[in-house]
Parts: C-alpha cells; sequence; structure tokens
C-alpha cells in the first residue's frame, strides 16, 4: 500500500515525512524521495537491507528513547497562546496513542514560573494549621507510609477553552490534548494525616507549590480525606521534573490546577483560602457578570483521536475509529460515536479495564467509501451522567469562561479524506 | 532526617550519590559535600533557593527525560555474561520501580544480532503455509483490524538463571530484572488470521523475525488462537526499536524468546519446526542428560524489591516491604512474605487491577530494629499453584539448566541494614 499523500496544510504530517525521510537518509539505504512511499527494495521477495547486519547492541541507550521514525510524536505549544515560556503549556499528542496509559515523555506541561529543579535530599512537605501535631517529612518519610497505586487522569480545566465560541485550532492535539493518564504511587492524606492529626474545626486544606510560582489552592477536608494522595511516582518510576519531582499532589477526577506540583506545605484552615488561582482565575465569568467559583470536578468527556484533523483517512474501505472517555465522576459506563453530527448513534466497544477516574479507550469499526463524516462520540458515566453539546453548555453559562469546556466536538471528514475541526449549529 | 550513609560496597548507591551530587553542583548552588546529606540552606524556615528563580519553560523537552537526579535507574548489562553487544541482555531496574507499569525506556532488552532499524512504511507481514489465502500485510494494513488492548509481564526464560546453582550476583537487577510489563496494542491473531483462513492441517505456527538473527520459534496453534497478538504500541506509543519496532509477537504468560521482535512472517504447517531456539537453546538439561523442550509457561514468581541489595535499610522503625508477583497461568491470587527464611510467612497486600500474566504489586508494612532478616516471597495464582524452593525445583530437574527457575529467593538484612542474596539449606 502507497499512502496516500497528505494535504499541504497538515504541517505535521509534513514533518513527519521530512524527519523520517532525513532519519533514513543516514543510513544511505533510502531509495525514495520521501519515507511515506516504501523502499521497493526492501519489499518482498528481496532481502530487507536491515536483516543484512548487526544492528546496535544493548545499552547503546541505558534509558531507552522512541524510534527516530517516531520524532513528530512529541508536545507542541501553540506560540500565540501564552506570553512567557515559564508560564505556559503544551499539549500531548493524544492523536498517536493507544491504549490507557501515557508516557512520561509525551504528558502535557503547564507551568506557572518553570520547572523547579530540587534535590530530592533537601525536599520537605510541611504540615500545619489546624492539626494536633505540625510536621515536617523528607521524601524519605513519606515513602514508609503505606503505599496506594493508582490510574488516574489529569485534565487541565481549560482543555477545549479556546473553543467556547467555535472551532479554533484544527488539530486533536491542541483542542483536546491537555490531558494525561498514569500510574501513580504514593501515600493518601487519609493515611499521611494519621502522624499529624486533624482538628475538628479544620475544614479546609491549603495545597502550595515549591515552584517559584509558589502556586496554592484550598480544597474542602471531604475531598483530601477522599482519595487524594501525595505521589512520588508516575508509571513505575520518579515523577518527571515537569510533573513535580520529587512529590506533588493528587486530587482524582478534579481540575488540574489543583494537583499543586512541588508541593513543599499544606496547611488546615476553616474556611477557604481565596487565593489567586481560584478567586481571579480557574473560574467561570457567567453571561450576568457572576463567576462560577470552585468548579473542581472535570465532568464526563470523550474526544474521537483517529480520524482527527492529524489522522486523516488514506484509503477507502475498512477502519478503526479510537477514541479516549473519561469522568472525573468515576468510571465510564458507554461511549457511543455518530458519524452524521448527532443524527444516529452506534455505542462504542470499550476496552478494559475500567478504571474510575481514568482515561477508558473506545474503538469502532466503520467502511468508508469517499462520503463526508460528522464525526462525534458522547461518554456517559456511570453516575448517569450524558456529555453534552455545546449549545446545552453555552445555554447555561454563556461563552466568557475558558474553563470546564467538556461538550462533544465534531471532526468533519471531507471526501479526500482530510479532517477538519467544525462547530455545528 | 539525615540519610544514613550505606556501605563502600553498594557502588549503585555511591554512583547515585556522585551523580547527584555533580548534577546539583552545576546550579553552583549546594554546600553539602555529598547529596544525600541535604543542604541546609534549603531547609526550613530558610527559602529553598528553587523558589527563587524561573525554572525551565514547556517544551525545553518535547520529548521529557527522567530527572538529572535520578539518573542511576537505568537498565544494566553484565559484562561476562554474554560474548558480543549484539547478542546480549540487559537488565530492568525493578529495585527502583512502583507499582506494575515498566517505564518503555527501562524494559530489558534481549537481542540476538542487534536491533533491527526498520523503516515503518518498509515494514511487511507476510502470512504463509497451510492458510486459505498467502498474504502481505502493511503496518497500516494490521492498524485496520479490530484492536485490543492488555498488559502482559514479558520474562525471559533465562530470568534468574545464574542462581541454579547458589546465590551468585548480589543484586536485585541482575537476579530478577529480565522482565518488564506494559500494556500492549495490536491485533489478536485470531482476528488477523480470520483474513487468510487456516486450513484443518495447520497445527503449529512458525514466527520469523526480522533482524539479521532471523530468529524463528515454533507455537501450538491452541496458543496462537487463544491470546496471541501481533503490537505495535507498548504504553501508548510506538513499540521502541529494541522491542521490536515496528511490530512484535505476544505470546501472553510464555517465555520472552517467543515474542518474536521484528516479526516479519508467520507459516502455518502440521508439526513443529524444531528451530534452534527450542532445541539447541530454550530447553532445560535434566540430570540424566534428558532435556525437556517446549517449556513454555513462565510458572508464578514474586520478587521483593525493597529491601533487596540495592535498597538497604537506612533507618530503624517502620518500612513498607514492597515486590512484584507474576503468574504466566492467570491472575496473581495470594501472595506471602517471610521474614525469618521461610519459618512464618504473613500475607501481603495486592494493589489492583490485578490482571491475568501481568505484574501484580504487592507491599507489607515492617518494623525493624536493627535484627538479621532473612526475606522470601511466595506467590499463589489463581491456578493454585505455589512457587516452589529452588530444592523442591532441584529435587526435580537438577541444576543443569540455566531456564525457568521461578524458585523463591532470599534476602539476607544484615543489622547494619545492608542485605546480601543468599542461599538457604
Amino acid at each position: 500500500m502507497t499512502k496516500k499523500k497528505v494535504s499541504s496544510r497538515y504541517l505535521i504530517n509534513r514533518r513527519q515525512a521530512i524527519t523520517a525521510s532525513l532519519a533514513f537518509g543516514t543510513l544511505g539505504a533510502s531509495k525514495s524521495a520521501s519515507s511515506t512511499e516504501a523502499n521497493k527494495e526492501n519489499l518482498p521477495p528481496n532481502l530487507p537491507e536491515w536483516t543484512t547486519y548487526l544492528g546496535d547492541g544493548v545499552d547503546v541507550n541505558p534509558y531507552g528513547v522512541p524510534s527516530e521514525f517516531e520524532s513528530h510524536v512529541v508536545r507542541r505549544n501553540v506560540e500565540w497562546l501564552t506570553a512567557t515560556a515559564e508560564s505556559s503549556v503544551n499539549f500531548t499528542p493524544i492523536q498517536d496513542l493507544e491504549g490507557f496509559v501515557t508516557p512520561n515523555g509525551l504528558c502535557f506541561e503547564r507551568h506557572h514560573g518553570g520547572v523547579a529543579l530540587i534535590n530530592p535530599y533537601d525536599y520537605r512537605l510541611m504540615i500545619n494549621g489546624l492539626v494536633e501535631r505540625e510536621m515536617i517529612f523528607t521524601l524519605e518519610d513519606l515513602k514508609r507510609f503505606p503505599q496506594t497505586n493508582r490510574f488516574y487522569f489529569l485534565e487541565c480545566a481549560a482543555n477545549g477553552g479556546m473553543e467556547w465560541r467555535g472551532a479554533q485550532l484544527n488539530g486533536c492535539q491542541f483542542t483536546f490534548g491537555m490531558i494525561h493518564n498514569v500510574q501513580y504511587t504514593g501515600v493518601t492524606l487519609a493515611n499521611l494525616l494519621k502522624e499529624t492529626g486533624i482538628k475538628p474545626k479544620a475544614k479546609w486544606m491549603l495545597a502550595e507549590g515549591g515552584d517559584s510560582a509558589g502556586l496554592t489552592r484550598s480544597i474542602p477536608i471531604e475531598k483530601v480525606l477522599d482519595d487524594c494522595m501525595i505521589v512520588w511516582a508516575m508509571n513505575g518510576e520518579a515523577l518527571r521534573p515537569e510533573q513535580g519531582y520529587p512529590a506533588r499532589l493528587v486530587v482524582p477526577g478534579w481540575e488540574g490546577n489543583m494537583w499543586v506540583k512541588w508541593i513543599r506545605r499544606i496547611e488546615f484552615g476553616d474556611r477557604p483560602y481565596l487565593t489567586r488561582e481560584e478567586t481571579s482565575k480557574y473560574t467561570d465569568l457567567l453571561k450576568d457578570g457572576q463567576a462560577r467559583m470552585f468548579t473542581w470536578v472535570m465532568e464526563a468527556k470523550s474526544v474521537v483521536t483517529s480520524p482527527s484533523p492529524e489522522k486523516p483517512i488514506n484509503k477507502k474501505g475498512l477502519h478503526q475509529l479510537r477514541g479516549l472517555a473519561w469522568s472525573g465522576r468515576g468510571a465510564i459506563k458507554r461511549v457511543d460515536v455518530s458519524l452524521d453530527g448527532g443524527k444516529n448513534w452506534i455505542t462504542a466497544e470499550i476496552h478494559g479495564p475500567v478504571l474510575k477516574k481514568c482515561l477508558t479507550r473506545f474503538t469502532l469499526p466503520f467502511e468508508w467509501s469517499g462520503e463526508e463524516l460528522l464525526i462525534q462520540s458522547r461518554a456517559i458515566d456511570e453516575t448517569g451522567y450524558v456529555q453534552p453539546t455545546i449549545q446545552e453548555l453555552q445555554n447555561v453559562r454563556g461563552v466568557n469562561s475558558i474553563y470546564h469546556n467538556n461538550s462533544i466536538g465534531t471532526w468533519l471528514v471531507n471526501s479526500n479524506g482530510t479532517v477538519d475541526n467544525v462547530r455545528l449549529g
């Protein structure tokens, strides 16, 4: 099969072709102008050239790296979106991913003062305020508590925030990519706080980051004791620096801004602390000028990752539609897919294990014969909550906010197989 | 807490200290001779120096990398174990890992002719022999089949092979580290073979690798159709080159040598093919000179990853013992831990989700007051199989083999907290 050339506007795909071609060219063995076309000398019945020499041995990379042919699968930012690199964001390439694990190197980043570089032996976590015993813990101290391992998604409250007034960025990565999903290892605050005790008057917890932004958020005590964790590992290894090394707060199902990285202090009080990140920011301005505050939960949402603007259809016939669904309220119960803009819905296959507050992979086989499609997906969680349309959200909340847009997105598949991000209605 | 200095023979820990110290030194801010001792200027009530400057912004690493303070967590080989780098092995640093996901960069490598470097557009999979239609598939073709996502462990049949005659390598990584565990995405052979059909006489499948070793193995048709897969992704992203990019065979629960990497051809026949890798190699020589053949299943096994030779106990008081258990026959049902060389057993906590043919994390809190311990763990799977002692295995199999040693290991914790790999009885 010769892969159909994609339109020139698909910059990511052109980059992929160029990068792969250059990489292969370094072997001096490629005969094709673009690596998206196979080199016939390597095809049956010929002996492929890579079978004719000894390859790299072990330990060329003691810590392994992806294939050079996958160099297009990286986090990307939008240059005009933020003013400085230190207070900015990039996006997970979810259109290129499978299953539900996000590799650590591809987890999107959001910083408010850049990445703190912390020697783990200098790290300390202080617990103060309305506790029985104010205490300071080293990282080694934390690891001596009972441990908990859990897969959780982390989604930025502003994921899809550019889309409130209409389709804007023509990419799956930029429109849905402020999300990642890893297995965390750490100690639940319920277990850790047995050591300090909590005074009866303690109703709220302040979490403070150890970076130069000193990011702070208030969390109600019920959530703290329900499932919050202090974690030091993601996907089996130490937290990555940009994810809060050596320790961060995990607030399952709630907006990513609350998952304070490089966490240095937690304080207990009898009321919320009303920090910048829950007053000026991370509140949702409504039509009447009032603002919704403390909109913590990330409601049920889903996205079709392929086809998508970066994943055009390059051939007629059978394809596997793929996507991700999640809910901050629990497990995904069902995902429906529409190919005609919401008129008809088909229930997709869900791939287990289906875990609470964790990404869930869904797939649906479909035949394509060159017709236009309007692809949508709709997640339903175990509470019965149904992912809404953008019109349903706008009716209640207006269009002023950049936060908590969990509406159904639409991909237009054109007759040439290219895919655009569009707004219906 | 000042971390107690470890014995000079713990080379890995010394390297860690040196590396971290050097790394931190590049900031020109460290006052301590070794980074295992905290820099007091960064401790409360002082303001840590990393809060005083803007850190790296987003996209310094479009594909992220671990903290420089974690540079000791890498795959390692044993120089004398193999003759050439291209036909060699390295080991996963399981003693440093948490949960059950192995990060792709840390999955152990075993090659027989080095790493094949394959342009994915040149990749082809041929299916021939006793099928209704001989066919050749591109990678894109494979991705158009229904997809399956599964977590599976992969263990080399020779994991622990040096230990048959006694404790030899004083490390958890070298003694138990030829194992990894990731989420695979691909197509089941049951689904793929619907396209080619299989003739009634087909009883065995030959899998052939596309590397310079052209590794081949025979697999009975019942296993092929039960749960074998052709996969292109691990932990969400494309297979790593050293794990078979762009496609490998997955043979859940069976020895790693059968999981043919860079898979280029599968052929169906009416009898096993008796390749080098199932006659001269990967057979178990018994006492009487006869050899066990086709010993595919990796039986239930477990290991305590901490404490372990690389993870000494550095403080009296409460600790969390951590370990991994697995079985090629299904799910882990229970793990017992002994601190006295097998006289008394305590049931450990198992961390879910508990999946079939997948690593399972277990933990057990214990108090240490400086006494010697003989730490063991014993896995029991859902079939009722109990991980044996080395004596039980030797009684049946002798000591000639290097394969399928799933016996209970023993760590001796010395009174100074250091840990040694020892043989009891």
